[in-house]
């Protein structure tokens, strides 16, 4: 398309982002069958939807509820009503500029293709801020952390520690710009950043000209200045607990992983996680103490079974890749000490038990102890000495110890 | 059999257990085949094993290593050689009768039936010291409760509320009498008890002449006064690192489910759930810190799938029974708090969110507010302003709370 349509277009889904809210299946519909441009003027009333199209529509909503699409489009079309008159595209592009953003629209280069998977439910368009120009990491290397808002020492702890080990192997944060995990995830990764490209995404429930939670707003500034900050809705849009719930699956969509660090029974987070799990997204859940209300959350993905137990970065690291199982041992930390008697057989473990460590005694004596014929004894013995896990001295047999 | 048979294969499973080592391969398919008394004569080379026997012993040992029966059995009788001289049953008897134990063989009315599951690995007998006559807890009663022996405060603080809580409903704690976990299980098992029968029931590598640890001997006295000790080993016998691994399958054999309550990546807790698993019963594991050695073991559980997280004594009796999720959702202590937006459908959502809190304001606003048409909004209020989340005064329409 040529440079006036696709402004024509970009300029037609800026509107619609205000029109309709997040994930407005009918809206959504539209654009797909007639394009943002003639999507608008239907929505607005200035076109009428023929037949023709509503036939289109009927079939991309088979996705959707299960009306007919007239009636639908009828019931959207009211819906909508109310807000056409407050419809200012230009002044919202002007207004995201202002702050050194920019729109977004599928078919831009700097558009995540991870959204994709979103199918009907993905946003018309992105509002961004900060360094978006150096690109939005892919799915690949972008991992969701997040968590209750009134998290514990331990919780903040934890999603410090992994976004700043993830950051530090190339990844990028995403989260929510709340307080609590989201928070702290999004501190440790601008922290910790290095390399160009936004090493944290705070994915908003809010017009990107407004700080929600205001409490954030130094850290959210921050964000905007080394980071990114992405919405779906338009300037000046109030966070909603629809769109906090809708925003929630953005924040699934543009991670390749979504670990939940801390949640209480009911949480927000747990929303994201299920986003992530019906996107086919690995989940990872923070194991935490038992009495804590705050790991309440994440032991119930852990028990049933819809997020695997993650204790450390590299674990994270593992849910986006092929799964390594000697990273996975290593990562805990406390990597296992090879003991003496690893890889022994049997009656060498009997012999070994035998074993006095002070003063040495015979092969017959040894027979006794450890329940094995003389013959095998003597054996064992000969194979135990050559890890030097047994000597001969003047008193007969006794333990020696490994290397 | 008559009483006098019946006296005699007793006493021979008392000398076998001495003779033998625990999961004897060899020794065990010689009772199997040959009965005790005629496994002991041939054991002790008092009676020559014909071909007729051998056969039977090569069918049975096709479940055990893979050479020929007469080869085995030439070694095997090798292997016990040595110690047929130390061969005192009667003696062995009347040492468990002076501390007021008993032996029990298969067939004994309170033969634990669970063992059976152990097939040809099954012990021979079981010594045991305390209040055995009352009998011992089926396996669908009796839980493991097994960890690090160098336990953290919090692994105590768990391994106590999960023994208490358990005990109270019934459940009798099976464990192996070690330091940490171990012995906190036995002590708020006891401290818990109320009916008849051993609250708890602790299972030892050694004779039950001997209290190991030796810093446990207090707990291990109170054990035999008020629980049960159980040996597979006969009394005089020394621990050693293979009659632990032994030994540990009984715990996990005797339990309907056995939980790992704290354990370091190695641990010998991960050997009792290995055995658990092995022969089919539930697993569980208590999540704990990612910054914890001794909860990195358990954690290892949760990651591969080999247990189930278990957060407090409700979740590990469900390991128990059929799984009741309204049990599991409560026992965290967590229990999800009803909300006001609980049920409401997408519109009523957004309608409750548009709802300014203090002065109220019109249908029309609503419908911009919330993106809805004025109809819509009209109904909505209707239907919030039942669960009265929606009031409306002189100022016009604002939000309520529910009840």
């Amino acid at each position: 398309m040529n440079a006036e349509s696709s402004r024509q277009a970009r300029r037609a889904r800026a509107a619609l982002s205000r029109l309709m809210e997040p994930t407005d299946w009918v809206g959504l519909a539209l654009v797909a069958v007639a394009g943002p441009v003639d999507a608008l003027r239907i929505a607005t009333g200035e076109l009428a939807a023929g037949t023709a199209l509503q036939d289109e529509l009927a079939g991309v909503l088979d996705r959707g509820p299960g009306k007919g699409s007239g009636a639908l489009l009828a019931e959207a079309l009211q819906r909508w009503a109310p807000r056409v008159k407050d419809l200012a595209p230009d002044r919202d592009l002007a207004t995201i500029a202002r702050f050194g953003g920019a729109l977004l629209v599928p078919g831009d280069e700097l558009w995540p293709p991870a959204l994709a998977d979103l199918q009907l439910g993905a946003p018309l368009c992105l509002w961004v801020r900060g360094s978006f120009q150096a690109g939005i990491a892919p799915a690949g290397r972008a991992v969701a952390l997040v968590g209750s808002r009134d998290s514990t020492g331990y919780g903040n702890a934890v999603a410090g520690d992994l976004a700043a080990g993830l950051v530090q192997q190339g990844c990028c944060i995403v989260s929510g710009g709340a307080y609590g995990i989201d928070a702290q995830a999004h501190r440790s990764a601008l922290a910790a950043a290095e390399g160009p490209g936004p090493a944290t995404v705070a994915v908003m429930a809010c017009g990107l000209d407004r700080y929600y939670p205001a409490g954030n707003e130094e850290l959210l500034r921050a964000v905007a200045d080394r980071g990114l900050l992405i919405a779906e809705v338009p300037p000046g849009a109030a966070p909603t607990r629809w769109r906090f719930l809708q925003r929630n699956r953005l924040i699934a969509a543009l991670a390749g992983a979504t670990v939940v660090v801390e949640a209480r029974w009911r949480s927000g987070a747990l929303n994201t996680a299920h986003h992530a799990a019906e996107l086919g997204r690995p989940v990872g859940a923070v194991p935490g103490s038992v009495y804590s209300a705050n790991s309440a959350g994440t032991h119930r993905l852990l028990r049933d079974g819809s997020a695997v137990c993650v204790t450390g970065a590299a674990e994270v690291a593992e849910l986006l890749g092929p799964v390594d199982a000697a990273a996975g041992a290593e990562n805990g930390g406390w990597q296992a000490q090879p003991a003496d008697h690893d890889g022994l057989g049997v009656e060498d473990l009997l012999l070994l038990d035998a074993l006095p460590v002070r003063r040495g005694v015979t092969a017959e004596r040894l027979a006794v102890v450890a329940g094995l014929p003389v013959p095998r004894v003597l054996a064992g013995l000969g194979r135990l000495e050559i890890g030097s896990l047994a000597v001969q001295d003047a008193t007969g047999w006794r333990r020696g110890r490994r290397g």
